[in-house]
């Protein structure tokens, strides 16, 4: 099963990628290319890395054209067989010759090897870089040397960069080589506790942690203590910098590239320890860090902006390029490292060097701002002016029926209160009067202060916006939909004087607005069931010619017989349709109530002042 | 914490990407807008998505040139407040109006629909698109609707690219709105026992599996189906092709996309369980997987290799394009969903279009081959022709030198065996002599029937293969490229005649090669403490006049002596780098020694042939 995820692996991969391909030796040999390249035809340096999988992207999502030339696969954490990495040779290998970029460990770099020696018997110009960029281990002595790490990707970059330029051989290795010396990583792993049960970020505890998994994979606990990202970032940027063991050739005032490249493992750690102990895992720091909360995308940007002005401050550099993302993952491990690589004008125009590798960032090229400046905010281009807002001193006739009618209506839902607690009780969580209340006292008190009563267009908005400041909860948001809606309808109509269309045509755009946004429309058992029939009504008798007011009067029975109807209706969202519907049948639903009790009351109190002028 | 981890997540996504920005009100306001886009001068559509956080990339990662021109981020699981939407229409929107694209949740579609409200009352031209793709739930009925889930970074790309083709408002909202109807996804959450201690795939058993999260993040145990990837993957497409739910509009014959979304989270499950219960959970089905040993990548691109035929050939779909990556994540979860959507030309050329936003795919564009060839591995360059291989019927003076030396050299490691496995007994895993004897008798059996031996470079060639065959481990593979670099030198040579020269400079070649891949050099305590003394005495003598078998037996010295002195060398490679010094100090290094023997046994045999003729 675990030779197998190679294969299929590969299969998608090549699915997804019409410029990716596999050897005919396939599965056997799992080799990924170029599927535009022939050894045949191919007049530029091939760039050829590889390892064992466990690693993905890492190394066949960098294949294409200005990155790899080809990938060689092995099985999960084993070296490819020389024989894999031969065929990829001869696949893609033309007269300029290729270059292998290795990782160093003593299998690749054997079977990389042997692979290199033979085929240079065979004829071909073959050079081979050994990147080992690894900062945590003590200054490297004997034969094992630095591990490579995610360093590769950069200088597989690079190479392929200047492989696509149309350099030598001798020119792509030099290159490459150069970039390797520059480079240096240091992973972080993320260990998480292995306490069976529920683990909240509260019961870690301010300090220290357990681990279920040694930093060796041995089995046991073992102690870690538990930091704050940007105390790792730091930590692991001293480290990486540290003038004594001097593993980087940079120094203050020096320009350098930042990778923080992702580890995610979605199986957790005490899945992870029937996997087989991997090498990798020896070379990284193992934390506990507080980010909880986090996706892994995220925890890798807020890694990238930690480490950018530490790098600045702190040590002094001038960084110019971030590389933020998943490049060489590990599967028995999740973490993160961060591979800093000091750069000059060659390196960045190598790295900046399009490319049509899948995996390879884009939208990183170019030079940055020294600091991001962030973009103000504009101002609102409401056209409202200052004048027309507060409660005018002289209110017009249209003021005067306008304040009359808001505070009727606002005192219907006032009076309604506790009926409508009553029937949201049987049907909802019991606080529609209350919450209505809340709203309709807000618009009693603002009005007195705030309204500019003579101006309908934006009384109706702050009334929006009374309700906005009280009123909580979907109801709240709807109803202020709803004079916001209303607002831009009658904001197009004259100030002095609305007509009766216009308040009618607003009432069908605040419905439209209400029913598009919260998704309910006729028989949903909501307030539109009382508001939809009313707005029918008196578009119908406006139109027919007769009384406004009369319209009005006619319109709100409508509202109110609409909102009776509710009893009959299936509840369609909210907690209603968790009720039986024997119980559904015995109470209107609350909201549309609320909607048909302001809607009469106002209605009651335009016809009482028409008929009293 | 939760809600700190969205702002450093925007901080650390700008320094990674120069071409993206945040709003001046950040923090409050999380608004992600590109950074070459005022409103003051933007002559195009703006395009604008958003909602809680929690999902990365989706959807701050996807703000660029031709896909979205501002992303509004909420908390984590929380919709972006009114303000920080109206901020972000404000800040991108220029004449020709802007495009809000939700995905269907009610908070998104209230918030988003009020600031819409609000920006066509203050003048600007706003359209909303509501995209529900999920198929997971029983057809829709009622408010709530379909949710939005990957699907919508597909309408976000075709809207994106519409607009930046200068298409009209209402012209980029209708190709929106056509995709979002196209397009249905299904999400699959992989399951992990919380059983505590080590699990194994084989202890999973094999059919059923004990959960420690409920379906609707509930406590308590479920019980899901074990079921292999390509099960789920065609119980998923079956759900959403159902011709019964009509979820999209696909049938037989049709052109698809398909994007497999990884929604990975490194987080335990009994870690996710702390975590508020996100609405985006009821929409997925639950599965054990059987792919353990697989990293994140692997997972989607088998997911993607197992989608592909499946959809041609269960649901005669031609698929014309496959989107593998992580685009929608979820906090709380891990797992991946797969979206299809119908395509035409129009949809093709929107998704195909080039685009700067830094987490959109790339390698995906053009038309995919129908099926894929794999590339035919090419044959070997070798130059090696048939008739000089095998054993020659006449041997040729130099021929019968070379069998004589051969021999003595194989047998004199026979000889050792013994002594070579006591020394490595002390210093390493013992079986240094049982390695060396399997290729030395290796050597004497192919030698009689399969060496060209008038050919010294085919030989020497071939006795690399022998050791191949037999010898594993470092030291096979090492002596394995020893044999080659001689090989590829001796080749350059005449093939009858090979001077002592051109041996020293094989000699020497093959030494470089060694310790290249092997990383040692002189002091390491390995074969090369032999061989580098030998080479340079060989080298040294030769330059000096003196006959060349007195010098190969004067090399053979330093041989001797050079192994000899491991003795007082420190391990730097393999398991004797653990043992202590006392010890090291009475065994030389049985490689070292083992080489001298044969290089030894190898110059008596020249000298006594040459002294005899």
């Amino acid at each position: 099963m675990v030779a197998d995820v190679v294969t299929e692996f590969i299969e998608g991969l090549v699915e997804t990628y019409p410029g990716l391909q596999f050897l005919d030796g396939f599965p056997q040999v799992k080799v990924v290319l170029r599927a535009d390249v022939s050894s045949a035809t191919y007049n530029k340096v091939a760039v050829i890395s590889g390892g064992g999988s466990g690693h993905e992207p890492a190394h066949a999502g960098f294949v294409g054209e200005g990155m790899l030339t080809a990938a060689i696969c092995g099985d999960v954490f084993a070296s490819p067989p020389v024989d894999s990495i031969l065929a990829g040779i001869r696949a893609v290998t033309g007269p300029m010759g290729c270059l292998l970029i290795v990782t160093n460990y003593t299998g690749d770099r054997l079977n990389f090897g042997l692979a290199a020696e033979q085929a240079k018997s065979e004829g071909y110009k073959v050079e081979i870089v050994i990147v080992g960029d690894d900062c945590a281990l003590p200054p490297p002595r004997g034969i094992a040397g630095r591990r490579g790490l995610a360093g590769t990707i950069l200088v597989n970059k690079i190479a392929g960069a200047a492989a696509a330029a149309g350099l030598s051989l001798a020119d792509v290795a030099a290159e490459a080589k150069r970039a390797s010396e520059m480079v240096g990583t240091m992973g972080v792993a993320l260990s998480v506790c292995t306490l069976p049960g529920q683990v909240t970020s509260d019961r870690l505890g301010p300090g220290k942690m357990e681990l279920g998994l040694g930093i060796h994979g041995e089995p046991g606990a073992a102690v870690a203590d538990l930091q704050p990202v940007d105390v790792v970032v730091s930590h692991v940027l001293k480290q990486i910098l540290s003038t004594e063991t001097n593993y980087v050739p940079i120094t203050r005032g020096n320009r350098v590239v930042l990778m923080i490249n992702g580890i995610d493992r979605k199986v957790p750690i005490y899945v992870q320890e029937a996997y087989a102990y991997s090498v990798m895992e020896l070379n990284f720091l193992f934390f506990m860090m507080r980010l909880l909360g986090a996706t892994p995308v995220m925890e890798l940007m807020i890694a990238a902006g930690k480490a950018v002005p530490n790098l600045q401050l702190e040590h002094g550099l001038a960084v110019e390029r971030v590389y933020t993302g998943s490049f060489m993952t590990s599967l028995d491990m999740a973490g993160f490292s961060i591979s800093i690589m000091k750069a000059d004008e060659v390196i960045l125009k190598h790295l900046d060097a399009t490319t049509k590798a899948p995996h390879w960032p884009v939208g990183v090229d170019g030079n940055r701002p020294p600091a991001k400046i962030p973009v103000p905010m504009p101002p609102s281009h409401s056209m409202k002016s200052d004048e027309s807002l507060g409660r005018p001193l002289q209110l017009s006739q249209q003021g005067h029926v306008l304040e009359v009618t808001i505070e009727a209506a606002a005192e219907a839902v006032v009076n309604l209160r506790d009926r409508l607690n009553e029937w949201d009780s049987k049907v909802g969580d019991g606080d529609c009067g209350s919450t209505m209340y809340r709203g309709a006292t807000a618009i009693l008190e603002d009005k007195k202060k705030y309204y500019p009563l003579n101006d309908a267009a934006e009384t109706v908005n702050e009334i929006g916006a009374s309700i906005r400041r009280v009123m909580g909860g979907t109801s709240g948001i709807l109803y202020h939909i709803f004079c916001k809606a209303a607002y831009a309808k009658l904001k197009a109509s004259s100030k002095s004087g609305i007509t009766s269309k216009q308040w009618a045509e607003a009432l069908e755009a605040s419905i439209a607005a209400v029913s598009k946004y919260g998704g309910a429309t006729a028989g949903y058992r909501t307030m539109l069931d009382a508001l939809i029939p009313a707005a029918a009504v008196l578009q119908e008798r406006l139109s027919a010619g007769i009384d406004p007011s009369t319209a009005f009067i006619l319109s709100s029975e409508a509202a109110i017989a609409g909102a009776e109807s509710t009893k009959h209706m299936q509840a369609q969202a909210g907690r209603s349709t968790y009720i039986s519907p024997e119980i559904l049948a015995s109470v209107p639903d609350p909201g549309a109530m609320a909607a048909a009790a302001w809607y009469r009351a106002a209605a009651l109190a335009v016809k009482d002042m028409y008929q009293a002028s």
